[in-house]
């Protein structure tokens, strides 16, 4: 099968820079199947960039090679890195937090260097082209991580944002919005004690209502769901529930559980 | 030959969405060639994809299958469909109208429901990953929309913006713009007569001259021609005609022919 | 191995137009590949496009047949071309100066005329698909161009921005930002001087220091740095050089060489 390599960065899709980088892999693999995952992640966001590989990678093949590429510190002494998952998917990215999701136990990790099978990259300031997808590359025609660097155990993670579970309430809070004003939140569906209905929601100073889809809602009533990440989602229908709550990251979020004191009134 | 999907939603390309119905697809037949025709339909607007659709379809091998996702009522009790038009095309998406322009009569449209063949959907919110990138993969495996579903007879159609030709004129009303800001109208360069001549175009209060193309147009000049989709388009030359009508549908538009009354002044 | 085209227009990517051209492609070579390297060209800037293409063009394999389409006078007598450059490297665009990066000595120039192996197209405004997709076919065919019109001698050449080096200084212009507000320049690296070191940089009035990457950036100082592309470029290390300087294209940039007169206050 040919080799499969997705793509992630911020470089913006018009740039001519995710370009460069599929002209490098399919130089070097012509028959390569090259997906997009997104160029839109805002400039430099890294914990978006690790937001979206989370939501997106594990509907690809277990085969495919991911290049995400959100660098503020590119040409720095920054690492770079080649990661192998406990699943064994297979990522190249810089060393700043941006594959947090996959650096769990069991991950392999990488410092990716050039002077060996690498050459020294073209530029300091587009290692997508100059470094990254040439590693790639080597990975996809089955080179070992170990080839392109030494194994490194302190690869750098984001502090990843995650739900405080309490009896009677899940708190949290906003990470992201989606094209739709959609605002995914730190607290997953499964953060959720099995079998608790949620009375409500709180977030902003907002009370938003619990439902299974966006139809359910009021012309401008904010709704609360578990979206199809498995995250809980603030939205409203047919409008954008980022704007209602007038930002998108680091709003507080309450799950109020039916039964508990601070669901009854 | 391996199997071609294209796509049409109203995600964002870069939401991470189209994405994760591209991984869908490619988990299933990894050797699936995808085209994306837009992820950037205004939200919402079933009208503006069905446009969309109707331009781009007809340039791709029949053998092509169309995921079409514009979908307000994702969850709800809308219905899934997978449609067969007259031509041989096969296509999936919501029952909301998207696929008008291929209702018409000939056309085989079988009710998606998940249950035999397809799961149940991962998500109530992500349809286009969770049933329509899987109906597709069935199809694209040879299974008879049948297999799907039950056929049904009233597939929802929009009301489809028609041209209404009379001695000496033919009347028709905006439909979208596209990015130059042109402006495509419900009448067709086949409505007009054959053999007639235009005299001038009426819209929004404003004359517009019939051209054969953009670069006949003096500066801020106000064109009407026939486009590429087989339309009567309002276009301005190297400017937007949607910014000089300040608007880009159900603006009144008439096409005086020449030699009539209202042609003559 | 199958054939590769490359894709740059000013169409928007979610248009409907670039898929059009795609089902072209696809009809007729089924197993084509395609990738974008920009469909988000600002309207009708054929500087702009001809620097993306020579920006991207070089990282692709040299089989690749190169679609490029900005084209303010579709469907005026401008002609049409297809040029083969002294690498080898395919290419169909409007002749409006869009190749200009690859129209040095030993390109072959052919002005594409319908007639013969090509239909005349189906419209007056979407040449993309109804000229230049249909030439990019037949190349891809293994059709010499002269297959496709008579060759040309005086194909349409933008005036190239270069650079202006004297002792001490090189002189030059921006030309263009990428979306993170980086600003090309039309001074390459390979203007200065071999071994000589730059002082300063000044743009528009204002001054930039010299560094290697981004990273090296104060927050808002205005940077010098040779860009991924070769050329010298103006940058704000996490911000918008764009925005700083208040225009892309035209500013007179100005590198002061260490040891010039110029450079040692």
């Amino acid at each position: 099968m040919p080799p499969l390599f997705t793509l992630l960065t911020d470089y913006g899709a018009g740039s001519g820079y995710p370009a460069q980088v599929k002209g490098v892999l399919l130089a070097a693999l012509p028959d390569a199947r090259l997906v997009d995952v997104s160029h839109e992640v805002p400039r430099h966001d890294v914990l978006a960039g690790a937001l979206l590989l989370e939501a997106c990678v594990p509907w690809f093949p277990r085969a495919a090679i991911h290049v995400a590429v959100v660098d503020p510190g590119v040409g720095t002494a920054r690492r770079a890195l080649c990661v192998v998952d406990p699943e064994g998917r297979r990522f190249v990215a810089p060393d700043n937090g941006l594959l947090t999701p996959f650096l769990g136990p069991g991950a392999r990790t990488v410092a990716v260097a050039p002077g060996g099978l690498l050459p020294p990259p073209r530029s300091a300031t587009f290692h997508g082209r100059d470094l990254f997808a040439p590693a790639a590359v080597l990975l996809a025609r089955g080179e070992d991580p170990s080839a392109l660097g030494a194994e490194v155990d302190d690869p750098v993670r984001l502090p990843w944002p995650r739900a405080q579970v309490s009896p009677g309430e899940v708190r949290g809070e906003t990470l992201a919005a989606d094209p739709f004003g959609n605002v995914a939140t730190s607290i997953r569906g499964t953060d959720l004690p099995p079998g608790a209905a949620v009375a409500r929601v709180e977030a902003g100073g907002r009370q938003a209502r619990w439902v299974r889809t966006f139809g359910e809602g009021r012309p401008g009533e904010l709704l609360a769901l578990v979206g199809s990440s498995g995250r809980v989602e603030l939205a409203v229908d047919g409008a954008s529930a980022a704007a209602l709550l007038g930002a998108t990251r680091g709003i507080a979020v309450r799950v109020v559980l039916v039964g508990s004191a601070g669901g009854a009134c």
